[in-house]
């Protein structure tokens, strides 16, 4: 990818995942509502777009001439209203693939997550499906089945990614995102654990959906834990993701074994 | 069904085969946008409430007390805007299953749309697809593949209904209605006679939908058509529903044969 990337929602937790871990590899654009405390290191200030998601002539200004947008820009909370997922996380991803397929872009990463299908974790699966020894796997064809409003918000920039895949030229990745976390993964939490995404794993899968031939994906973006209850082998298999971590390295208070 | 029923969009294409078909079998409330030209036969003045689809106070009083919600109302138009469908079918289809599931409510039938998979129909498909040497099928498992921006509204209904189902006591269906037309078949068009639905059958789908037990279902509401790529294998089994019309019994001027 020699064209510039726009990152939007740059801020965001899996913003600064992936630029920490791919920095100077692309040529980064990055949007954002607010501007950044301070540019990230190796990005010009002339690349520093601030706007809100939904606003078509922010997002063509930003998106004129980039090669690909990785999406990341909406309300993050699992617990947002209804209001400001329907307005941020579902109106902003539609602004996003519209404009991207307008302006000629290859390919739209999506950020999606774990709470688009998070109502699968029913109460006679939980807790065993979060065990090594559970062989259940959500793989990515399964419905939507979102576990809050979040969910439904995210699963609905999923059917908007696979309309513009249908009908323009994108490639499309939707990357279901598990629990990322920085450093060690989440302690005493058996569901954090078989979801883990590190920091490290999120970078890189990010780098193959921007580095890959593909049409339109979904995939599962966590690391390569024991515990799972999400398959990463469409992932493995046609974006060539190779995660690193695995929950099980750490002990329960969070140290590499 | 001893309580009243709320048909939204009552004034519409799909709310005049209800109500036509079912009529005094149930006692009726309806919702729409503007008040009917008359209110229909066996139908009290008070039980025809007027308002935005999105009003959820509107809303609220026309579903206190009622039983079952038919969900029609929408933008119908398959080339209609994003902004109208946002708002129209999306954020006013949140609103029904919030204010349904709210008010203790026992069923939502939602009339989702082809429109919602409309993009299977690839050119190396089609038109083989829509004869019946043809033995491609859909069913209703396969996730969403919008043909414009009113399928994307109509599978994120799915959607939306999908945590409903998950989260309340509600039960929901989901209708993929196909081509709807009164009379006859449509003529020369063998697509729409493909996912032909006659108006009875439709009628009898949508009672089906309201005296069956089930808990969440995506079903195709067409009639037993010899030419079809829709299966109507669930619901026949789930629904109980047994459609008497087939476009095939039609010449091809729209004459029974």
């Amino acid at each position: 990818m020699d064209d510039p990337v726009l990152l939007t929602g740059a801020g965001g937790r899996v913003g600064t995942a992936v630029l920490d871990g791919l920095g100077t590899a692309y040529d980064w654009r990055l949007f954002d509502l607010e501007p950044p405390a301070s540019t990230p290191a190796g990005i010009d200030e002339t690349d520093v777009y601030v706007g809100d998601v939904t606003d078509r002539e922010a997002l063509r200004e930003a998106i004129s001439g980039v090669g690909a947008v990785v999406h990341l820009a909406g309300d993050p909370r699992p617990k947002a209203p209804w209001d400001s997922v329907l307005h941020n996380n579902i109106d902003g991803t539609h602004a996003v693939f519209e404009v991207a397929a307008e302006q000629g872009v290859d390919t739209v990463v999506f950020a999606s997550s774990n709470h688009a299908v998070g109502a699968f974790e029913t109460d006679d699966r939980t807790p065993e499906m979060y065990r090594t020894d559970d062989d259940y796997r959500l793989d990515g064809t399964e419905p939507a089945r979102p576990s809050n409003e979040y969910g439904v918000s995210k699963a609905t920039g999923e059917v908007i990614g696979r309309y513009f895949y249908d009908h323009s030229e994108l490639s499309v990745a939707c990357v279901r995102i598990g629990n990322l976390t920085e450093g060690h993964p989440p302690i005493e939490y058996e569901r954090g654990q078989a979801m883990w995404l590190s920091h490290r794993d999120c970078a890189h899968l990010f780098d193959r959906c921007l580095q890959a031939d593909y049409g339109f994906e979904v995939v599962y973006g966590i690391s390569d834990n024991d515990r799972k209850y999400y398959s990463i082998d469409r992932a493995r298999e046609v974006l060539g993701y190779e995660p690193r971590d695995n929950s099980a390295a750490y002990t329960f208070d969070g140290e590499r074994k």
